[in-house]
């Protein structure tokens, strides 16, 4: 066994940024003086992966999400919920850690979700300019949002994804917003600021961004929306860390655990 | 011209629950002493919605969800915002008042807009319980979570819907939640609390309810969600107020106008 422990690893990950006073990141369960078997990265500590985990003999889960179906970790809140309990009992039973990891690797420079998902989709040649919240991209030549779309679905693997706007319509520039981010206090001004034909965005409230979209588009401005998934605009980012994991750390196995996507569609 | 004024109707539409000290329903622009010529009524004071309201000659919009692309109206935001000044100066030039009436709505016992979604669904005689934030529906006799759904869209005519969970889930006992009550703190106790098998949402964070159903299905617990849109949960409550209206005002011209779904998707 490495002599390597939870919070060697924990420590490695938070190093780029040093430690932050206000953060959602934490150890959320788990001893950190214990002894790493294995590393796994997910996007969302789901009952899949934990069991996935525990089959490869892995203690430390690196999830971006957190443990309790909210941002804020309030496990007492569910304390007598039994999908809760079954999740944690199962976590303290196989002496697994789970590190919530999102703060910090929002706030590398840049920040290393966005930058994965911007690599993931081909276009890392293309960027005006890493953000805090937005990677801004310009395209070498239009394209329209109906293959923009396709583009997107193709590199990233996903089945589905909502739009705003018309499939036929010109882009060239570009925001890409990760996670909760496609919300309207953060993507709304970046249309103009930026002068974006479109953003991608992870999820947002329905009537904010996409609401303004439809009001665009019907003024006869140009400007469209592609809304992705949560995970699906975050998961790259996590399996990059995973990588990343694995050259730090080449005698310790690490893998990337990806689960289903969330919703199935009903036509 | 009737002698109606914008405000008898905001007073009207108050009177059941009388003067709330917190709420975002104001007139948000407008003379609450001009006459009223007609009203429409919507889920979301949209531009398509504006200008079929000036082709029918009415200047008192209804509508449940804000000018502003953001629950509280802060229209300094937008203030150098093209689209959103384009609309604010189609709304002046027009003469058109906009009465937000969100928290009244749901203020009326029962909750009227989640009352009017049972009731679309043809529900109603299989409800257990109006709460506050939920209505509470036995059937008859179980459906599956897949015959579910499409009554849902049948009824609704609506065209798609995000489900988690097996379609082959017997299930009888649903809780309906209108709006953003889809979120966890909103959904995720009640289906403990009210041995529910399938919520019924509007919308909500993807990582928060979705991600809770997906944990209990992979533990083997009886649980599903199916997510049938924000507008779509709350058009019927803001179509029944048009109707109720109508009575109210027979010499006036009222109309419910609906907007297109927001999203299409992409497969």
């Amino acid at each position: 066994m490495s002599r390597l422990t939870i919070q060697d690893v924990v420590d490695h990950l938070i190093k780029p940024v040093g430690q932050l006073e206000q953060t959602v990141d934490r150890l959320l369960v788990g001893d950190p003086d214990a002894k790493v078997t294995g590393i796994a990265v997910a996007f969302m500590p789901t009952q899949r992966v934990i069991e996935q985990m525990i089959e490869i003999g892995a203690n430390l889960l690196i999830s971006h999400e957190g443990l309790a179906y909210s941002h804020h970790f309030q496990p007492e809140i569910l304390e007598q919920d039994p999908v809760f309990q079954t999740k944690r009992s199962l976590l303290e039973e196989a002496g697994i850690a789970v590190f919530r990891f999102h703060d910090y690797i929002h706030r590398y420079q840049p920040d290393a979700i966005t930058a994965e998902l911007v690599r993931t989709l081909e276009w890392q040649p293309y960027v005006l300019e890493h953000q805090q919240a937005a990677s801004i991209v310009k395209l070498p030549a239009p394209s329209s949002l109906g293959d923009l779309a396709a583009h997107v679905k193709k590199k990233l693997g996903i089945p589905y994804m909502r739009a705003v706007g018309d499939l036929e319509m010109p882009c060239e520039r570009i925001g890409i917003l990760v996670g909760y981010r496609g919300g309207g206090s953060v993507a709304i001004p970046l249309y103009e600021r930026e002068e974006l034909d479109v953003i991608i965005a992870g999820e947002g409230p329905e009537w904010e961004t996409p609401e303004y979209v439809r009001d665009a588009v019907h003024q006869g401005k140009r400007k469209a929306l592609l809304v992705i998934g949560h995970a699906e605009s975050e998961e790259p980012g996590m399996a990059a860390c995973a990588e990343q994991l694995k050259t730090v750390y080449p005698s310790v196995p690490v893998r990337f655990l990806r689960d289903e996507p969330i919703f199935q569609v009903l036509l």
